[in-house]
């Protein structure tokens, strides 16, 4: 495998073999050791001395199931610790089977300028790309497939990201029309804004494949992994997650009082019957949209929709429960149609829907728009695009919006926004937002699905939990695979590490593979502190330490002791 | 003495014997103490349990020639760390005659509600305050004299802090019609905003006085004392401190490539000469405007000035070189007037012109005005005084602006703007800048007045240099004495030794002194610690390490090991 480098001051492309320390990694474990290796901690995260990371798990491109993400870092311009986001679409698969390890992209070119990536089979060359500024991300993949073929992906930047705005992800294209798989969290598409790179164009791969060390050990160990995510009852073709998708846990979340409604003002949502994947199931195929099909090649959960509007022209594809949580009912919004249109807003300007819906309602609190009433919270995120003052300041997330704005009841750990659980009726995602070197992240470990083991509102066992489920959200992301197929891995750690020793042959046993999870966050976390963190940066907010949330009336109050215990045992 | 508390939201004053680990404490010294004790380092500081303190410096009453001024302090909303910020005007003096050793304000009001605090010579009363709403602090300085009496002391805030912008002071009135006295720097304008505090009203004390345990011992010293400044060659009557106020030192500055212009972008102005105090006093005296007036009463230096526009009405007062060079050269201004008048919106607004005069400069580097252009400035500035999004932003300080305007080049150290003295030519105050606890501040170790002594363009003596500044910098702000004021302490502490023991009578030795001093710093580092502070929090900027400076083309390269040294020998 190989790394390429991309000097955006030169404007030159480098291809390296890959160097020994970052040999065995990949996703996000290549990133956090790649930070700690090369980019100054405390360094300007938008300045000369960060790098922006693009680098497949170490699954990608081997053909496993819903193995396929792309994870993309860097230290991260909204946190200022270590960043890793990723996201479906086919820039995983196909960078792996170029034999892609990773992508740098280092330096700033001057100001102003704006280039694209675009990588061959064989080589790659940075083009001017100035005729794609202030393109949304649906155009801008519309149009570099047009020029550089259909099954051409693209990962790109909209607005939000050349204004380098906090709140800006990265989108990246999958098979055919799809479109809208983002990178979102931690402002990377400001980073990537910083360095001048408006879109990565990767042809498809012809005739290049993985090579594998044991074939049929791989083989029969992907086919058993597979064959257990068709058989699992959640997950199969039968399961409430094929069918309804992440929004399937609407009505659990809102019933168990975590569900963020009106700026996080309380934990039910009374309008949230509306907003459940059920229905939105029901609504798309009444429409004829798309429900059951995949983000990412070969994925046999197949989770992904494409909501659709009264004619059945497509709205946005995948509608997930985040942002239903985040832009619907954090916004007051009861409408999946209006859910619709505001995720395909914040995924044309290329905005993680979840920052940009927390910062949204921050601004509604502080009286510029109101709960539920789409005209005034459209003009709001319209301006984001448009990049007025005030656009600048929602697009800058929910810390910069409540700063601006005079509002302390802000839902944000390590400056960024906090996901659709309220940590004070969910204490161990809490937990994982106020330890994890990510910030505010539910895919850094997710108590929700262990909401029958531990009781989501006492203290116990909480940072057990989030220790152990951070564990595996590490492994998820240094692997390339989604959060939805972890059961399998959990139950069996040994199919994990089978697939690794089929294709790289490295001998690994579970006591390497634990040691290899381990390693991420232990890097990560490294390198905040050289950042200068400590665990007073790592807090749930203030307020929600004191004002108790309906329905429960229940405030966050995991003693900071257990909290900075968290990795004691790490 | 005694302690006045006020409960913001009981809406209760509480006199209170001072607690015995503040007995000997005033001033800085007594708020890191108060903070260290009382207030949790982590803390919202906008939120209800942060504190709001007032209080003399040790000095404060007794009569002592510029030993007058008003402490102000708290948790810094704009640099999270421990924050005072001193003034000079009656009330210090006021507060020492009335035995009040502070004013600590606490908790929150009802959200929205406005209240003034009035101090009698027997008492204490929060009064209702909403007829003053908006209002700035020139017009409410004159308003609650009318109904209070002239003689009264007034603090209070402008529109700034009402909105709690992070680049708000607090206002302090002085003798007679004088007005704009400011504790400017580290927000606590937004701190008193958050308490719903618009203004204090102090009577004037009638037939209260200091006690005195040795009034022979304090007499005579003190006489010394003030003899000595008046004989100091700088400060007496034909010295250029008293004749050009702190805008005596605008030549040499900027003679030493030190004076920031058009954004930090050069340390020399190509308008510095008709910025100079012997400009100013030239064209004040011609339009009969005043200048060598006092500040604080009693003072022997009396160097400032009432600025007037060329009818001889008063435009501001006093025009000090931190306000020249900030909303001078840094905007590329270079007309008296046109200070004088940003310096007079300032003032009224209730905004810190270090700060906002750095955000300005951002706010033209990202292309909303033009350097040396008043038209586009002024509709700035006022935009802060109205509330707007951008003035909001503006308001919020320059780290706020850069972050939302995406301008990288923002002159702060610790989330707070440099003052008058570019620190990569200047690189004693850049030490300072780098490790003082209280941020990017020359009032905390001002390396300006050893540039004979230690070279300012060399790394050698810089942090002993910073160390012995900040220490000195530290018995001043907690005795209540101007700057102005040190030379014949350093010269000889056994002065400050008897002046304190004449009024207390502790027995003070000068090593006493010296551990007085020290434990300000101790404490303060000590919160800051507390809070989260690394050393990283508190570096010069990437930039200014890496990109010349003008005309000696020089960046800042004090090693971080040497600024991490310097409190190694406190």
């Amino acid at each position: 495998m190989k790394l390429l480098r991309v000097n955006m001051k030169e404007l030159q492309t480098t291809w390296e073999a890959v160097p020994a320390a970052y040999d065995r990694l990949g996703g996000r474990a290549l990133i956090a050791k790649l930070l700690l290796e090369e980019v100054p901690p405390a360094c300007d995260p938008l300045g000369p001395h960060n790098k922006l990371i693009f680098t497949p798990g170490l699954l990608g491109g081997a053909g496993v199931t819903t193995a396929g993400r792309l994870s993309v870092g860097g230290k991260s311009p909204l946190t200022n610790g270590v960043k890793e986001a990723n996201a479906g679409g086919t820039s995983g698969d196909t960078l792996g089977k170029l034999g892609i390890k990773a992508i740098v992209v280092e330096r700033l070119p001057e100001k102003g300028e704006l280039y694209l990536l675009h990588i061959t089979n064989d080589g790659a060359e940075l083009l001017p790309a100035s005729h794609l500024r202030g393109v949304g991300t649906y155009a801008t993949s519309d149009r570099l497939q047009e020029q550089f073929g259909a099954d051409a992906t693209v990962i790109s930047i909209g607005q939000a990201g050349e204004y380098q705005m906090l709140g800006a992800g990265i989108a990246t294209t999958g098979e055919r029309d799809q479109r809208s798989n983002h990178a979102a969290r931690g402002g990377l598409g400001a980073l990537m804004g910083s360095k001048g790179l408006k879109a990565i164009v990767i042809d498809k791969p012809v005739g290049k494949s993985v090579h594998f060390a044991d074939v049929e050990l791989f083989r029969s160990t992907s086919k058993n992994y597979a064959q257990k995510l068709i058989n699992d009852p959640k997950l199969g073709t039968k399961g409430a997650q094929h069918l309804y998708g992440t929004a399937s846990i609407v009505a659990a979340v809102n019933e168990m009082g975590s569900m963020p409604t009106r700026n996080f003002g309380s934990g039910t949502f009374d309008q949230s019957e509306d907003l459940r994947g059920e229905k939105m199931r029901e609504v798309i195929l009444a429409r004829e949209g798309k429900v059951g099909t995949r983000c990412m090649p070969g994925c046999v959960i197949a989770c992904r929709n494409q909501y659709v509007d009264e004619k059945g022209l497509p709205i946005v594809g995948s509608v997930q429960y985040e942002t239903i949580a985040l832009v619907g009912s954090n916004l007051g919004i009861g409408s999946l149609d209006d859910v619709a249109q505001l995720n395909f807003m914040c995924n044309d300007f290329g905005l993680d829907t979840i920052e940009t819906g927390a910062a949204l309602g921050v601004a509604i609190e502080a009286g510029l728009a109101k709960f539920g009433d789409m005209e005034s919270i459209v003009s709001l995120l319209n301006q984001v695009g448009e990049g007025t003052i005030l656009g600048r300041v929602i697009g800058n997330g929910a810390v910069m919006t409540g700063r601006t704005l005079g509002i302390r009841r802000v839902p944000a750990t390590l400056g960024q926004a906090m996901p659709g659980y309220d940590p004070r009726s969910l204490k161990g995602n809490g937990v994982t937002y106020a330890t994890s070197p990510q910030g505010a992240d539910h895919t850094a470990g997710n108590a929700f699905g262990a909401r029958k083991e531990v009781n989501p509102l006492g203290v116990e066992g909480q940072k057990e939990l989030s220790l152990k489920l951070q564990i595996i959200a590490a492994m998820l992301d240094s692997t390339g695979l989604c959060l939805f197929a972890r059961p399998p891995i959990i139950a069996d750690p040994q199919l994990m590490v089978d697939m690794v020793n089929g294709i790289y042959g490295w001998g690994w046993t579970k006591d390497d593979y634990d040691r290899f999870n381990r390693d991420v966050l232990r890097n990560e976390l490294e390198f905040n502190r050289r950042a200068g963190f400590t665990k007073e940066d790592y807090r749930i907010p203030e307020y929600m330490r004191e004002e108790p949330l309906a329905p429960h009336n229940v405030v966050f109050d995991v003693p900071d002791a257990e909290l900075d215990a968290v990795f004691a045992t790490l």
